[in-house]
């Protein structure tokens, strides 16, 4: 690809990801991302056969921006590996207070929107549950002598995404922060006791 | 209304519920809607000017079926006021083995598709999460005095829809009913925690 090429193609990636995002896949026209990109529709069959082909581009580009941009700089900002996870929440929060509670997780809007109609989506999508998943078990693994034995670690962080997904969707429905903050505000509650839980544990059995 | 009329107007409105709930709105076709429930646009225009009139009927009579098909089936399980909370959500986890994990919550995938574009949407789907989590927290606050006293009922009630619909869109992402179980399991386990903490409470109330 030459780098005109390679501009062209970010290009309308770029464009699409912020379009589907902002007002779903079905409702965005391809004309409308042509525009908004400057590029005709030769360059972007050249690129992207179809509308679904520029979807798929645009998953493969939220799992390339998953670590460098959702989760390292979450990770970033402290050591405490419990309070990793309730940073990567915090960033969701901000995304919302950036938009004044609109747009949510674009991989949720996607998820709902099309998992039942594209295999390709539902299995893009799925990954990126994954590895959103697999991100936020490593800062579970990281406490999890901090932790009850019997917590199972990969159930947990579906259950922190669990969190995230209703939450956003709450905050987008009141255009308000308060059911996402209310939802984290619980998860954090289930973790204190989770962590008292698993401290009462190791002081009885230092004790015995 | 005629009988006749009431007829054709149900008819609609069902068929409209089911395929906006199976494909979502912007990828239903009026004319699919027309052919589905053997009607022609004449009729259609005449009870519903527009396909939004026609998607704010179909939130209008989410409402109504709240309550008749919803919470009351999920309450008559049990006289308990938390187990009736984890009836309900047993009752969506049967309507994903119905579906096999597809199609999951009709008002939120609604609340993601359209909730930016259309504030008629924004409002109605606000007030049927509001209608919801005010007939959870009727059970909260039926089990308030088993609760410790620090526990926002309304709060809590938020999160349990959150569980709910975060729950099942990662159900429908991995078409497995694991991500949902799992996610009402750490409910169920944070239930337990704030009952066993009001518990404890009220034991150390009535010694002291």
């Amino acid at each position: 690809m030459t780098a005109n090429d390679k501009s062209t193609h970010d290009k309308l990636l770029d464009v699409a990801m912020r379009l589907f995002h902002e007002q779903g896949y079905a409702a965005t026209g391809v004309s409308t991302i042509l525009r908004e990109a400057g590029v005709n529709s030769g360059s972007l069959y050249y690129f992207f056969p179809s509308k679904e082909a520029l979807l798929e581009g645009v998953l493969d580009r939220y799992m390339e921006l998953l670590w460098p941009e959702v989760l390292d700089p979450a990770f970033a900002q402290t050591t405490d590996p419990v309070e990793r996870i309730f940073s990567v929440l915090a960033g969701y929060r901000h995304m919302l207070t950036l938009t004044n509670c609109t747009m949510g997780c674009p991989i949720g809007n996607l998820a709902l929107e099309l998992s039942d109609t594209y295999p390709m989506v539902r299995e893009k999508v799925k990954g990126l549950f994954e590895a959103w998943c697999a991100g936020i078990q490593k800062c579970l693994d990281a406490a999890a002598d901090r932790l009850p034995a019997h917590v199972n670690r990969e159930s947990l962080a579906k259950f922190i995404l669990t969190v995230m997904e209703g939450g956003m969707m709450q905050a987008r429905a009141h255009r308000s922060l308060e059911p996402y903050d209310a939802s984290v505000a619980h998860l954090r509650g289930y973790f204190d006791q989770l962590l008292a839980d698993g401290r009462a544990k190791r002081a009885d059995a230092s004790a015995g």
